[in-house]
Formats: structure tokens, C-alpha cells, sequence
């Protein structure tokens, strides 16, 4: 948890970071890897884990199936981007780089190694394990007033909301989507689940397909508010996070940022802000745009 | 202090990074500035601080002056960059912008006004101030066995020294100068400070024309290395500190992973590292070159 006197100064509050892109890995993502893999049984830990994603996930499943010694398959799309391939096959897990169906391929894929499929949102363990940055919020930050928190599938949404409000009620707890990658908007619209034909945004990591309904289930019950940054605000925040944050964190960490900045959540100078700096992945080569 | 799990697997130690880039004003700068401020007598703080400074030291003294409620006269050269002028300004003190000779100016003002001169470096205030940094890195991390400094002037490499090498002597303290500017390296050869007539570096936090006795004999005394980084070295390893270490910090503030990319450091898988982040104030745009 960082102080930021440059966000406070830039936002007009009190500014702290949960500074999730120093996580092995770069991402919060290890929180729920570790937890579903560490709830493995002895005989299911043997058979080893899979997963599959295009990026964070990817990279955060084979660090915690190395680093605990489970055999861990991680299945990548072929077209992903190159470095985070290099990053899973350096780490010595098994690569698989799939063209077309990826989860056909990884469903195969389990049931012939009788590996346990650790999914990137859509499971309790998981969101279990996301709920652990939330119960450090409330630690080391207990005077927080709003949470503020970047959303894609919504799986680290679900578990700090959970922990944050039933520990501490009163906490106000915001969640932020890109416009062009909003499948919980979509998903609560039409009461479940559904996908989005072509999520793209400069944030990345939240540029979700799919979300679950036990996401969907945690944001309508803890969840105070949900709201949908444009587009063109995403490039101008990430700058402002270097810059007055000193934290080089994704695209999609800023997203916070750029919602209080165009006036979609609204902050008082005697608050105290918590923003979720979810990860730092980024190519910053295309901070200029 | 923040574990990096990103630098060390680049580097190939146990790193650590002290993070000064997240100080008010976005350097460790404050530290002797505060320290200065508060040694003064009650007549003196009503008549007030001076200082000169194109950048990190002015934004230092207007913020130290602003809080501390002592009357705070800051000179900038006309040619300052613009945003470290308005952030002086913004803070409320008093602003002097001089065309020519600066340091004459500031010391007629200084007499004209009674006032205290907060040097930036040449100062045993300055120096006590900066120690605060190396106390710190021994009681977060008593296990380290080599410190990584950045060197301008010298002021903050002097404090962290002392501070360092008096607490556990067998701690390996090395010091890092860009090689086009290299004050230090040349007042050391000279046998006393000399000037460096143009001082240039990408590190431009570094970019220091002149050093003091004061912190020539502290490097004498307390730094068992000092090494010359090429300027080609520094933008790499500001890349790297961004994507690695996840830290939006200035270039000069990468010039310890400059001499360790480049063979000028060695270090070892066991070794306990910290590197000083000494600043955050960078214009990102200059990161691709």
C-alpha cells in the first residue's frame, strides 16, 4: 500500500495504491492461482494443474505450478503476444500454442492428463484467493473510504469487494470498465452471462470476452457501484500514473484514475481513496499514443 | 523498500529498491531540505530559506518552506523546464526567475532578505538530512550486502554512506556517475572540486556541475567504489527499470541497472541488493528515444 502524494495533489483526495503490479508475475493473478492450487489434494497436486489465457493468467499459473512443484500445462493462443509466451516457457512449465478452439483444446487436454483446470475467474478458489488483496486493504488502510477497483471478467472485483464489505460495510467499493470491453454492463443488462463479440481496449487486461455468474453474483451483492470509462480517457490516465503516481503500472491500473478525472466518480478532498493498481504488463511504448 | 521479483530475475540477485520516487515532490530531495529547515532558530525561520535550483532541489525547498510555514524564496534560471516552474509556483512560494549569473543573485538576495540559503548538496545539514535514506535501508532490510547510489553532486550518496557505513561497516556502498557527467570522478582526479564545464545526460538528475568538499570526503571516506556508466547504458536499463522493477522512475534513478547490464557491477545469485530509486520526475515521452 503506497501513499501517493502526486495522485492526491492530481485528484484532489487522499490517494493510496494497492500496488498489485509488484506481485511476481506482474499481476494479482498469483492470488487466486496459489489459493486454488494450494487447495489441491495430494493426488490431484500428482496429476497437475492447467490453464489456459492469452496473458497475466497464463504467466501467473505456470509461476505457482513451478514454484510449488506441480506439473502445470498452460495453453496459449498462437497469437499471443510474444513476450508473455517467452515469460511461461522460461518459467519451465509446458506450453501448448493452440490455433482455434483454445478451450476445446484445453478441455481435451484435461481430461486426458486428469490435470485440475484452474480457471481464470469463474471459480470460488479463485476468487477466494483475489479476496486476500481485499483483506489487505482493510489492514493496512482501515480508514479507507472508496475502493476503487478495474474490471474485465470481474474475478478480482468479486473477491476484494466480498472481503472489504463484510469486513467494513460502510466502504464504498466502484468498479471500472472500458466502454469497448464491458461485458459485465452487457452481462447484467440481460441478467447473465453473456459474451462479448470483440472486446478491445488500450486496456488490455480487462478486454474479457466471458465473465461467470458467480462474478456477476459478487458485484450485485457488494459491489456499490459499476461505471464505464470512454475510451479516449484510458491513454491520458495511464500517463498521469507514471507521471504523478511513479508507478508503472498496465493501462487498465489507471482506470481508476481516468473515472474521477472525466467526473464519473466523484471524491472529496477528505476521503481516503484506495485505487487497485492491478498490474503492470505494459508495452510503454505506446504511452505517446 | 520494495522486493523486486521482476529486477532481480533480470539481474540475476536479490533485489531491492528504495524508493525515494515516491517522496513529496518525487525525490529523495526533502529529506535534507526538511532536516535543514528544522535545525533553524525560530529567528531564523522568520526570516526565511533561499535556494537555487533548475529543478529537483526547488520543487524540494517550496515544499519544505509551504509546510513548514517558513517565508520560501526559490531561484530557477530563466530556462527551467516549465512544469518544475509552475510547480514551484503552484505550491506558493516565491518565485525568482534569473537570466545570468544565478548563484550571485541568489546570494545578493539572500543578504537583502536575511534569509537562509538551503545549499542543494554542500551542506552537513544537507548531508545529515539524506543519511535519514541509508538509516532507513538498514532497518528494512539488515540483511543487504551492497547499496546502489546514483551520483550528482554527491549529496545524497554522501548521507546514505555514512549513514550506512557506520551502522555495518561490511556493507559494499558504489556509487554510479553518468560518464558525460562525471563531476565526481573529475574533482577526485583533480585532488578537490573543480567544475565540469557541461555537464549532459539523458540521466539529467545528474547532470551536476559542481560538487563540495564535504561530499568528496564522505565519498573518500564511507563509498568503496565509484563507476562511470556510458550514456548509451541509460535508456536501456530506464526501459528496464520501468518493465522489470514496475517503477515509473527518472533515468537517473536506472543508472544502478545500467552498470550492472552492463559489466561494471558484478553481483551474485545470494547477494542482497538495493539499488536507491533516487527521483521520479521524467518526462516518459523520452523513452523510446
Amino acid at each position: 500500500m503506497i501513499a501517493s502524494s502526486g495522485l492526491s495533489a492530481l485528484l484532489g483526495t487522499k490517494v493510496f495504491c494497492k500496488a498489485e503490479l509488484f506481485q511476481h508475475t506482474g499481476s494479482f493473478k498469483v492470488r487466486g492461482g496459489f489459493n486454488t492450487a494450494l487447495s489441491l489434494t495430494e493426488d490431484e497436486r500428482a496429476r497437475g494443474v492447467i490453464a489456459f489465457s492469452a496473458g497475466n493468467h497464463a504467466m501467473s499459473v505456470a509461476h505457482v505450478g513451478v514454484t510449488l512443484g506441480v506439473p502445470v500445462t498452460v495453453c496459449m493462443p498462437a497469437h499471443a503476444v510474444q513476450f508473455k509466451v517467452d515469460a511461461v516457457r522460461a518459467m519451465g512449465a509446458t506450453l501448448e500454442l493452440v490455433e482455434g478452439d483454445l478451450v476445446a483444446h484445453v478441455m481435451r487436454r484435461r481430461d486426458e492428463l486428469g490435470a485440475t483446470l484452474i480457471h481464470p475467474f469463474d471459480d470460488p478458489a479463485i476468487v477466494a484467493g483475489h479476496a486476500s488483496a481485499g483483506v489487505e486493504i482493510i489492514e493496512d488502510l482501515p480508514e479507507v473510504d472508496t475502493v476503487i477497483v478495474p474490471v474485465g471478467s470481474g474475478g478480482l472485483i468479486s473477491g476484494v469487494a466480498a472481503a472489504i464489505k463484510l469486513a467494513k460495510p460502510n466502504t464504498r467499493i466502484i468498479g471500472v470498465e472500458p466502454e469497448t470491453a464491458d461485458v459485465i454492463r452487457r452481462s447484467r443488462a440481460a441478467g447473465g452471462p453473456v459474451a462479448h463479440p470483440g472486446p478491445k481496449s488500450l486496456a488490455d487486461g480487462l478486454a474479457a470476452p466471458v465473465t461467470g455468474q458467480i462474478n456477476l453474483d459478487h458485484i450485485d451483492a457488494y459491489v456499490d457501484e459499476m461505471v464505464v470509462i470512454t475510451e479516449d480517457s484510458v491513454r491520458p490516465a495511464w500517463r498521469e500514473l507514471l507521471a504523478h503516481g511513479k508507478l508503472a503500472g498496465e493501462p487498465a491500473a489507471a482506470c481508476g484514475i481516468a473515472a474521477i478525472r472525466t467526473g464519473l466518480i466523484s471524491v472529496d478532498p477528505d476521503e481516503t481513496v484506495c485505487l487497485v493498481i492491478c498490474g503492470g504488463n505494459a508495452d510503454f511504448d505506446n504511452l505517446g499514443g
